[in-house]
């Protein structure tokens, strides 16, 4: 088959998956979903059938996730990420008006769409483009303002793998050593034997299904075990990230192939606790919050333990987003202060095991890239690398291009295989336009 | 029997209340119980002894809460009260060292009781007081630091009962109409017929059983509708604040005598909510949070409609709650903008009924005391008048000695008449003191 039959293939195949109920949804366009247009949680109180709610699922269901994400806190017991009381930084802007009109060809298809096109065809919630360090293109759409707190789901990762990155370069976490090293509680689960550095490239043999629309798969067992999906009345399963990740089995080999598991993430999240003696909630806002002249506090999703879920549970506004994804642009700096260290940058941005990659067959859209601590890799001509958060949420870091974009989204599908085709080749052709390149 | 023995009677049968397991809970004192000591919630994860968790109810028995309080926020869903991007209003500093050795009568008793030795009497978690705008005083106890938001409870009700207030002298909202005016789906419950006045100084007929220690009172089932107590399994009540105020019955006439019942607060929430159009967290947010100078957002705990709990679900820091007094103390003006109409700080410091106040019987430890607005007024020489919160949490004005203290503490009774006696003594003293007047 062409790539772009694999890739139109491989998107329907994500679409049907959850079947006739999941196809039902999609047929709400991004204006007919409009979560303003259709007045979730108006009213006081909202009337029965505009409530959206953490118990029922609802929150969880297209197209009232299209309030949801930008809505999360309020579904959730959260710990805050305190920006403390230094200055905003607050971007220089110099918005551009050849943005929208730009045109690309999408990844499954051969017809030309403008920018302004998929950021309907991608449910976009809100996208910021920073060129150089200064606001070209910003826009909110729906229910999403500049004060929202998005769900950034897995980009979450990328904030944990960035920190793990750091603690390596400055000698304080040995990415050699054995999971069991750092967390003597995992020694007889899947996590036996795995190094910490398979853990943060996600090459690990742990037995975990991944699968989103499957109500007992790993995923949804293990964020029910953190109180971040609705457990039934009758529950009696782990109480808490760290309780689940003991039950994990394994299920192939250590080292050999890139496996998205989120459940790596959280054990990322205790070895760094447990290499530091500093609870990943307190790093977090140490390292960031309290350096980048964000805007807000942010928030974490917490369990009964009150520890964050690593893998998915940070809520954070998109200027606030795009200052982390800044920061990583420009090496690590920050105002003249080392916020991470160069050296960390580098091994982000160098990439993991393409090999690896390749051998999982599961991402079409992305061919030729690699993960590295927690961040996906184009090893594109420009050097792009990417944060990704299931239904759309995205850091897309260009550094030829001297461009960041922070995305959030709110698309029906949760992954990202059905929302490539009209970002990727969207995101390459603005780095291309913004270093002034001819396109190809 | 004379007032000091009504006082002990009243404070023993307060303690007693709740029967054995609360006289046993008594007996660890503010060191014994000392939550940093004691190791709740430390490891990751915590060992299980030392977990302190919603579900079971251990978050809310002592000496559990003197964690809890101060960590309020993982325990529920919330919303932010943002504080922008203002600068943050730091309050010069004049400490001052007679405070601590500062002597007083407790009410209940006939030895002096120093002012720090009263700290651990009322388990205080921290405690501040500005003296003409400066602090002269700061101390921070157990697990509770400057940045800590610990739990208000009741002394939520003297934000929305200030809002209430200011709506009121703004001409938005009339305290002469019926609640039904404003929220119709009232009509069949036990506000019929009462005026908003008589909600705002909580003088209506309702139904309400305000006993905290009875797992089935009123205040607990209110609390369970909003989640803000956890739910049995089998739980099939009204879900959310809002559903829960119609179901409340009538138990006396409107308007003949203060009695304290939550209900009355979050039924004014909605009431301003109607009148204005805007929801109370905006309406805290625009009015004080934005206004004030405040170091953080503070944080609101919501049931699953997102309506806030307007009763008791404030979290705040210690400095950000004197930030608000002392607005109040400035005559509603902050740096040189009227944030609270005139005409509603005098309306809430002139106070309510003395007679209505007296009938009640239940408050020993506040003679000639009265309630307005929300606010607990003293009629003593200074003026003073306080904001208050089970287990000890509290504001104190003291106009003539231009005085202002925010406290928070983790007392293991609720009621405040077993805190009063070593607590408003103390500060008459400490108004007296900073007045330099002569004691009496």
């Amino acid at each position: 088959m062409p790539k772009k039959a694999i890739i139109a293939a491989a998107a329907i195949a994500v679409a049907a998956s959850g079947a006739q109920a999941q196809s039902e949804r999609k047929q709400l366009d991004a204006a007919e979903s409009d979560p303003a247009k259709l007045g979730w949680m108006q009213g006081t109180p909202p009337p029965a059938d505009k409530q959206v709610k953490f118990e029922d699922g609802s929150y969880f269901r297209f197209p009232q996730l299209r309030w949801s994400f930008s809505n999360w806190r309020q579904f959730f017991p959260t710990l805050p990420l305190h920006r403390g009381d230094a200055p905003v930084h607050a971007f220089p802007r110099a918005e551009r008006d050849d943005i929208d009109a730009l045109t690309f060809t999408p990844l499954s298809g051969d017809k030309p769409m403008s920018w302004k096109e998929a950021l309907g065809a991608n449910y976009t919630d809100a996208i910021v483009v920073l060129h150089k360090g200064k606001i070209v293109y910003e826009r909110y759409m729906g229910v999403t303002t500049a004060a929202s707190q998005h769900i950034a789901f897995s980009v979450t990762k990328s904030y944990i793998g960035t920190l793990a990155a750091s603690l390596t370069a400055e000698g304080k976490l040995d990415p050699a050593k054995l999971v069991t090293d750092y967390v003597p509680e995992l020694a007889d689960s899947g996590f036996a034997g795995a190094t910490v550095r398979q853990v943060m490239d996600m090459t690990t043999g742990i037995a975990f299904d991944e699968t989103y629309t499957n109500a007992d798969a790993d995923i949804i067992r293990h964020a029910r075990a953190g109180r971040a999906a609705p457990r039934r009345a009758d529950y009696n399963g782990p109480d808490g990230f760290l309780a689940f990740l003991p039950t994990i089995g394994k299920q192939g080999e250590h080292g050999e192939r890139f496996t998205y598991r989120t459940a790596n993430s959280d054990a990322l999240g205790w070895i760094i606790t447990r290499a530091t003696g500093i609870p990943v909630r307190e790093q977090l806002e140490q390292r960031f919050w309290s350096k980048l002249g964000m805007e807000q506090d942010a928030a974490l999703v917490v369990d009964a333990q009150g520890t964050p879920f690593a893998g998915g549970g940070l809520m954070v506004s998109l200027r606030d987003m795009a200052r982390f994804g800044e920061m990583m642009r420009q090496g690590g700096k920050w105002n003249g202060q080392q916020v991470v260290p160069a050296a960390a940058i580098s091994d982000i941005t160098k990439g993991g095991g393409k090999a690896e990659f390749a051998k999982n067959g599961a991402y079409p859209t992305l061919p030729g890239w690699s993960y590295r601590n927690q961040w996906w890799v184009s090893h594109n001509d420009h050097g792009a690398y990417m944060a990704r958060g299931i239904h759309g949420q995205a850091i897309y870091i260009d550094p030829k291009a001297e461009m960041v974009i922070a995305r959030f989204a709110s698309h029906p599908v949760a992954g990202n295989v059905a929302i490539d085709p009209t970002s990727i080749p969207a995101y390459e052709a603005l780095g291309r336009l913004l270093a002034d390149e001819k396109r190809n």
